[in-house]
């Protein structure tokens, strides 16, 4: 892990955060709290609960945050991802997808052990065999969901009549225990206009709905219904089929989200929390710079990012290589950067941009407070 | 830094490799030892000599293995890379981009008076007498290279004007020494076809030269010229310009090189040496499997990852999130798939691929033989 050197004599200095090493990804706290706030508020005025995503952030400190405001615990995409966040003192989880083959199902029933609460998901039958055996012969309680494929393509069920079949395994399994349904809706989640989005994610709502009352019908009550995302907070709510919402990017918010109309009325809910710092190394073509963010640090799989400060308006980024980005700059400000100068970035896709970085420089105003580790980075095992 | 957790007992049992906890960066050593040894072999041929670059293994295993066949010392991009390589015992360094700014420019002093060679580029004349203060006040020398902008438009210095005056300030500073030119065409590096690879590197050695040149008729003789990489290594040599070569794909080479004919015959110099082992996590859709390595282990930046084996020939892969890869299976081979079977990917770029992991599990054979720290993963500072 690289160690944040050099950084920590920084702390609680006015004007800190401008000298940090570049590239640095900077946490705005204030916005941070507000997001948590913003999200927590809303869930409460709809009378539906919060299970973040923790793959998101991948880190404690803001687990913790979204625990303390009410949170039902933290969803996790990877097994390694949860074990990071509970050494680490977290103790409620939901792994999002199917923990699959006899190692990682010991490591399961270990982690399982150690926390308050450990449900998973699961869509295959020889998978919870694999499961129900296991968690027997450790002694070991585990909450389940089934996962439906509501419309995005990666995992779940198709069908009720899979579901039931699964919810039976399930029900016959003295440590297994039949918790729900999850139903992400991936595929909706990114759809700029909203009317088209709430289309899209009211008819995978449907889906799930039907399979939740088939299996009611047959005797499988369906306590929680999780699913939906921060592209679909405000919709899903509405819908009446889902009992929390795993949403992950309100956290910080990324460009690609800006992108999105979230609330359906063109304001804005959660800010712009997380940003790269980065540092001009060369300046030497005119109406050109390059700093010393690229790839590396800023993920390439989306929007490019965008200037929040520190170059004229009007300068775009391009990625010009693992290490290096491009900036050009406007017409009448061919001059305007030389080495050395600061550029803050707007993440573009905060989760794979937090993943390339063991560290959080949290900010607030203009001093830098604090320094989180990023526990789960690179723990997709 | 995550924990290769319940990978410790697989190690020397024969077929241990398959059982890793995946997504998992292998290493095929047997291909490793090849490749290093084929451009050894290659560049004595040819009379030029080696500072291989670090930035795309992150290694000091590996650079250890490179210095061990005869390279001069390793190529880093960034300051923090070096710092991360000379912490496990590495001790001579290029840094190919300038070091910028004073918290920058104190770390590079301090890690020069633990190195025994640590060298670095420049393009700034601003940069350069920061520099020579710096040195001259911590009595520290420092070897200097003037980086030259060969068509790359990313950082260095687009004529020879520049360059003198560059070189003048170095001349009279007496701890900074001028000992040449560094001019990476990266834009030539994956031209595809030989003959359009060679045109353009021959022109950006023709620059290169000239700027050598105009030095040199001012008194300022340039020994080292340094430039190249994996994709003109063949080609480099015969210009007559270069005096080293920093060459860092071939060590694994990728699929983005696969696609490059490096030897201008359409013969193979390098082996694929690095894969991404995976395992299907469902497999609920006829003809399609999600496998457990997603823009979080695989970097998306270029072509796709391909299948080395586990899956049916024809399979092809997309991602399908950050966490998650869809593979597509041939028409006849629908059921070929289910939940927990392994998968092995050739990484698709790999730089930023390796730059996910912080360790490579390393085989010989069906064996695992080796687990090794990425040292200077995440080292982008």
């Amino acid at each position: 892990m690289t160690q944040p050197r050099l950084d920590e004599d920084l702390l609680n200095r006015p004007g800190g955060r401008l000298q940090l090493a570049t590239p640095a990804l900077v946490l705005d706290l204030d916005a941070l709290d507000a997001n948590i706030a913003a999200m927590a508020a809303w869930a409460g005025s709809q009378g539906i609960a919060l299970r973040p995503h923790a793959k998101t952030h991948k880190c404690a400190a803001i687990g913790r945050l979204q625990m303390q405001a009410g949170a039902q615990g933290l969803c996790c995409a990877k097994l390694a991802e949860a074990e990071a966040l509970a050494a680490a003192g977290l103790d409620r989880f939901l792994l999002t997808s199917p923990v699959v083959g006899t190692r990682k199902i010991a490591r399961l029933l270990q982690l399982a052990s150690r926390c308050k609460e450990l449900m998973l998901v699961a869509d295959d039958a020889a998978n919870l065999r694999e499961l129900a055996a296991a968690a027997e012969k450790a002694a070991c309680d585990l909450d389940m969901l089934i996962d439906v494929d509501v419309g995005q393509q990666r995992t779940g069920v198709l069908d009720a009549a899979t579901a039931l079949t699964l919810a039976t395994i399930i029900a016959e399994s003295p440590r297994l225990h039949f918790k729900g349904l999850q139903g992400y809706a991936g595929q909706a989640q990114h759809i700029a206009d909203y009317g088209e989005r709430q289309r899209v994610s009211h008819a995978s709502l449907s889906k799930l709905a039907a399979i939740r009352d088939a299996l009611q019908a047959a005797g499988q009550p369906c306590p929680i219904m999780t699913g939906g995302g921060t592209g679909t907070h405000a919709i899903d709510p509405a819908a009446g089929v889902l009992t929390e919402l795993q949403v992950g990017s309100y956290i910080v918010s990324d460009v690609e989200y800006d992108a999105v109309d979230l609330t359906g009325d063109g304001s804005r809910r959660f800010r712009n929390a997380l940003f790269i710092y980065a540092r001009v190394v060369s300046a030497s073509r005119n109406g050109f710079a390059t700093i010393d963010a690229g790839s590396k640090s800023v993920a390439m799989d989306g929007p490019a990012p965008v200037i929040a400060f520190g170059a004229p308006e009007g300068t775009t980024y391009t990625c010009s290589g693992d290490e290096f980005g491009e900036l050009a700059l406007p017409a009448g400000h061919n001059d305007a950067l030389k080495p050395g100068d600061l550029v803050a970035l707007v993440v573009p896709h905060c989760d794979p941009t937090i993943n390339c970085f063991d560290w959080y420089h949290c900010v607030r105003g203009d001093t830098l407070v604090d320094i989180w580790p990023i526990e789960a980075r690179g723990a997709s095992a």
